[in-house]
């Protein structure tokens, strides 16, 4: 599945992941107005979310669609995050489930079934939440990765695991340093290089992806040249403050191993003065164009054009 | 809430939670047969699982419901927890969501949101997943849990964080040590106390419970001395090896400070030679008075009579 979303970002020039993170006060008010119960609420979430993968489903390689903005709608929200992750493929793009899920063992191996294996009910192989990608903790070591890793092997499916976070408070455990000078963002690192290393594609990048937020570009730039076969989720650009020229220590010459995530700066660009006046569904295609422009000349200054 | 369930421990004189981690395998086979679908299995996880509840309420004070063993079976399986998260508060259970969730602040907000308080629709107050306590992951740090306190200390919620786990690969990471000489597992804990130092009540214990492993003695012996203030929830006994008498370092003179969770030990008693002839129910409920005798022996071999 790693390569297949790298041909996508190949074929449509552009590393950008829109990101559905789409809290209901993202929307415009015709489609919030007499909305009164979670259900309304998840309806019209879907509704901008289907019309948004129609247009977009051309231009950009894949979606990350937030588990948490839909689990706060209650089962219609579960409804609306399902069918969300159908529609964008069907669509055609990649889908990558953002739900950092985590636990021990057999645990784990529910999470996996959920979203990147099937459900067995009397013998019959059912799908929960199909998704391409699963973000994923590794706080628990090992054990607690391997059911997503065999479903990765089995079902040509990846996953992304939470290595140095873009969030402020990221650094209170992530970067500090264990007792060999290594901080704990560097040794899942390498845990991930690791737990990628027999599913390396076509393009010399495995299954195994990490998460490495564009607010930090040290940490990136150090990740990038430790970590020389996974593929970076890159959340943090935009509305967070990571700019396209710190990350682009993520790529490689080709331009390629970063997929760089935006949200609201997507779903809310119609509410901008860069984009007024503009319906949501232009101003996101819009904001899309631009921020394929702007991380692309930030690669090409780098020398690294895609 | 802290306060709730310890007054519910001492009142059932119990400090076993019941864990419904509800594997469709794990139902009798004439609740499964004809079923075909992921509605199916998740009504009949349901039915299970409130039969479970109506003859375990006035000997329990709490269940843990794990959201992994229902996200399996797609909406339907969200359905059924939530229709589980219900049945339990209705009978007067104290109940544990426990989903592990972890996320940079804004989205861990919506996490917080959908089961410790509320869903804002168009100025409406909605409930989507109501639980007591949520299980969290500390890996982002600080902004990634301070969502979760707000409302801890607003609407009387509780979370266990994820300290030291049950499962054997927990060490690779949480037992590694800083340069300081503490490990991962210990420095987490620090924070726990740290977090929940606002909230202590009645009993001593805060709002900021931590996860702690029955599967790990030492581990945990240290963290009880470490953490003055912090209730344990404690997997790992039973199917998993933690022994009575291992975790009873977790409590404290009083014999409070902890409760311990068994999820299959209970839920698949009736398939167990020792329970042999009983239906699912009057296994589980043999089961739970057996455990109770088990642990409240072990505490008191230690000095601990609750």
């Amino acid at each position: 599945m790693t390569d297949t979303l790298i041909e996508k970002i190949i074929q449509t020039k552009n590393p950008v992941c829109v990101g559905l993170d789409t809290a209901f006060e993202y929307l415009p008010d015709a489609m919030r107005k007499n909305c009164t119960t979670l259900s309304d609420a998840a309806q019209a979430i879907t509704e901008f979310n289907l019309r948004l993968i129609e247009r977009l489903k051309d231009v950009i390689p894949s979606v990350k669609v937030q588990a948490a903005y839909y689990e706060m709608y209650g089962v219609p929200g579960m409804q609306a995050f399902s069918d969300t992750l159908q529609a964008a493929r069907k669509a055609g793009l990649i889908v990558i489930a953002d739900a950092k899920r985590n636990d021990i063992g057999a645990t784990a191996s529910c999470y996996s079934a959920a979203f990147l294996g099937e459900t067995d009910v009397n013998g019959l192989k059912l799908n929960a939440f199909s998704s391409d990608f699963l973000t994923v903790n590794a706080y628990l070591g090992a054990d607690g990765i391997e059911p997503f890793l065999k479903h990765c092997r089995q079902n040509n499916k990846g996953i992304f695991v939470l290595v140095k976070t873009s969030n402020p408070s990221s650094g209170q455990l992530q970067n500090r340093k264990f007792e060999n000078g290594e901080t704990l963002f560097e040794t899942v690192a390498d845990l991930v290089e690791e737990w990628g290393a027999d599913t390396v594609g076509k393009y010399g990048y495995s299954r195994v992806g990490a998460v490495v937020g564009a607010t930090h570009p040290n940490e990136a730039s150090i990740l990038r040249k430790r970590l020389k076969h996974t593929l970076f989720l890159i959340p943090g650009y935009g509305a967070q403050g990571g700019s396209a020229d710190g990350l682009s220590v993520c790529f490689d010459g080709r331009g390629l191993g970063g997929i760089v995530n935006n949200s609201r700066g997507i779903l809310c660009a119609y509410k901008s003065d860069a984009y007024k006046g503009l319906n949501y569904i232009d101003a996101a295609y819009a904001a899309v164009e631009d921020m394929q422009k702007d991380i692309t000349s930030a690669l090409h200054r780098a020398g690294k054009s895609l």
